[in-house]
């Protein structure tokens, strides 16, 4: 049976939200649960037909979200770090977390450790688009200033992920950048995309909007980029939906409207919610490390460990050595 | 009366829809049209009673949105060219292009200049935010691979437009990063930071999504960042429509519920028209330059000539060289 490390105090609603996660994910899904946190708080919230199901890692502390992520390794009493640990023992075979995510991806680095010829892992997300799929974008994690032998090893471990995870055959790869022409990007940008030349999956240059219209699979970008593009993306929604509530207010015909309406809104809405894609796999880390939103809802928290599930049970971890095993002189063409 | 030089040739359509938007203006302003394009195709477009408003300029040549930025300085019988020397030449006070940006870009710096201290022009645009108003972003345009004067001076660019032109007193002026924590930022938007905590209206970081929050009136990041802040916009904005318009195909109710919202969904639709904006001025040169969409509806070519109007009985270059001029060793801060 699979054996999941979870975080149970990082998110920033306290153990609630998590552990009732864990219990749902049990009802649908058979693995074993270890909830590393305060066992006082947190073994009352789970019921007992689950026990068996349950094992109690005692953490007195909780590495704070306003904590640099670089003193992660000193706080050997808290939560993510023992939860990391459960998984460098092979303990465990993943782990999910939503606390500090610097501090999950510092601890995953040094504590489990990358993959062979991984320079630096990344985080990835899923994005929807109009094609009812999903896009892959990455790094959205901390990984700023990137060099472009970097954005070349993002590039292919999003393709372990969209073959291995998302069941994409043929992934579509690209870099994103100002326009869709070769000539568009910055240095390290066209730098970047003559090293993905050498993927045969590689379709290009992605613009922003590509990342919502279904025509790449995978997007490469550095953290600082995917950042703004993420939060771009949940501004946008966001201002989207509040113009409309605003203006539906404003008369009753539009309020009938609405009503009628809602099943649409709220499948819209559905597909463009944090929570059913549950959390960011951390990739390059020798085993499974999925990062949750520290706002993470029980059903967001629930499908962070199916995906937990999906990977350690895929051989994604294989893939990308593989692949990188291919382009270990990648950095020296990186000047050409 | 202001006379503004009209490229009307250069957009993707011809120059039809050009001409309706001069003549839309027309009616509801008054100015001197100086349209440059081939007459015996502009000429007929522009009914009798205007004529008195209208200059006709020949320009024999069009240049090609497929053609390279660098080539516009050769091109020197294209109506592009010809509007930009209107301006040169004093002839016009304005000068209004739906054609290549680029090249109306390299055409402004090399043909009317920059004003004194301005290292890089920049084009600015307006994003729609969920307080009813209006977020400047610049830079849009081709300044990828920026250093922190750049983004320094962006800023202060940014600062009197939207004091001299959006009316704003004191403009909350901030930087693009991927968190609000001073830590935050990739080095060239650090760097840029420090300098810009020299402008008592800097805020500090802005997120993505603050651009559309309303939190603050002025966003400035490198032209890199700014193309793909504008196309995820464009790409969530519009993979929303797609997907509401598509379930609500599905069902009769959701039918007749979007029926009695149609008009929420055209005033929402009108906030995030780009028709409604114009065009995107380029700040920093001697003269007003404003850039609309290949793709322009005569709304929209109406609305760049009211900018224009606007850009062109304002102080705005004056504001701009004189905060510059204090700020000439700022380089030297860069460092720091």
């Amino acid at each position: 049976m699979t054996k999941i490390a979870i975080d149970a105090m990082g998110g920033d609603f306290g153990c609630e939200p998590i552990v009732a996660g864990v219990i749902e994910a049990l009802k649908e899904r058979k693995f074993h649960a270890f909830l590393v946190g305060d066992e006082k708080l947190v073994r009352p919230l789970v019921p007992k037909e689950f026990g068996e199901f349950v094992t109690y890692v005692q953490a007195d502390e909780i590495f704070e979200m306003k904590e640099g992520a670089t003193d992660a390794l000193k706080k050997k009493e808290s939560s993510i770090y023992k939860a990391i640990e459960l998984v460098r023992n092979k303990e465990c075979n993943a782990v999910v977390s939503a606390g500090h995510s610097g501090a999950t991806m510092s601890l995953a680095t040094l504590r489990i450790g990358r993959l062979k010829n991984v320079i630096r892992p990344a985080i990835a997300t899923l994005m929807p688009n109009s094609q009812d799929k999903r896009t892959l974008v990455l790094d959205v994690g901390a990984n700023v200033d990137c060099k472009a032998e970097h954005l070349f090893q993002f590039a292919i471990m999003g393709e372990a992920y969209a073959k291995a995870i998302m069941g994409i055959e043929k992934p579509r790869l690209s870099i994103l950048s100002n326009g869709e022409e070769d000539s568009k990007g910055d240095e390290v940008t066209k730098e970047a995309r003559n090293l993905l030349k050498n993927l045969k999956n590689f379709v290009g240059n992605a613009e922003g909007s590509n990342i919502f219209d279904g025509s790449v699979d995978v997007v490469t970008c550095d953290g600082f980029m995917g950042n703004i593009v993420l939060k771009t993306a949940e501004g946008v929604a966001g201002a989207m939906n509040k113009l409309i509530k605003k203006e539906v207010k404003k008369s009753p015909v539009a309020i009938a409207g609405a009503v009628l309406m809602n099943k649409v809104f709220k499948i819209v809405k559905k597909s463009t919610d944090y929570d059913e894609y549950g959390g960011a796999p951390l990739l390059g880390i020798k085993d499974c490390v999925i990062i949750s939103h520290g706002k993470s809802t029980p059903k967001a928290v629930k499908n962070a460990i199916f995906q937990a599930l999906k990977f350690s049970n895929s051989t994604i971890d294989k893939m990308i050595e593989d692949e990188l095993a291919k382009f270990t002189d990648i950095k020296n063409k990186a000047k050409l």
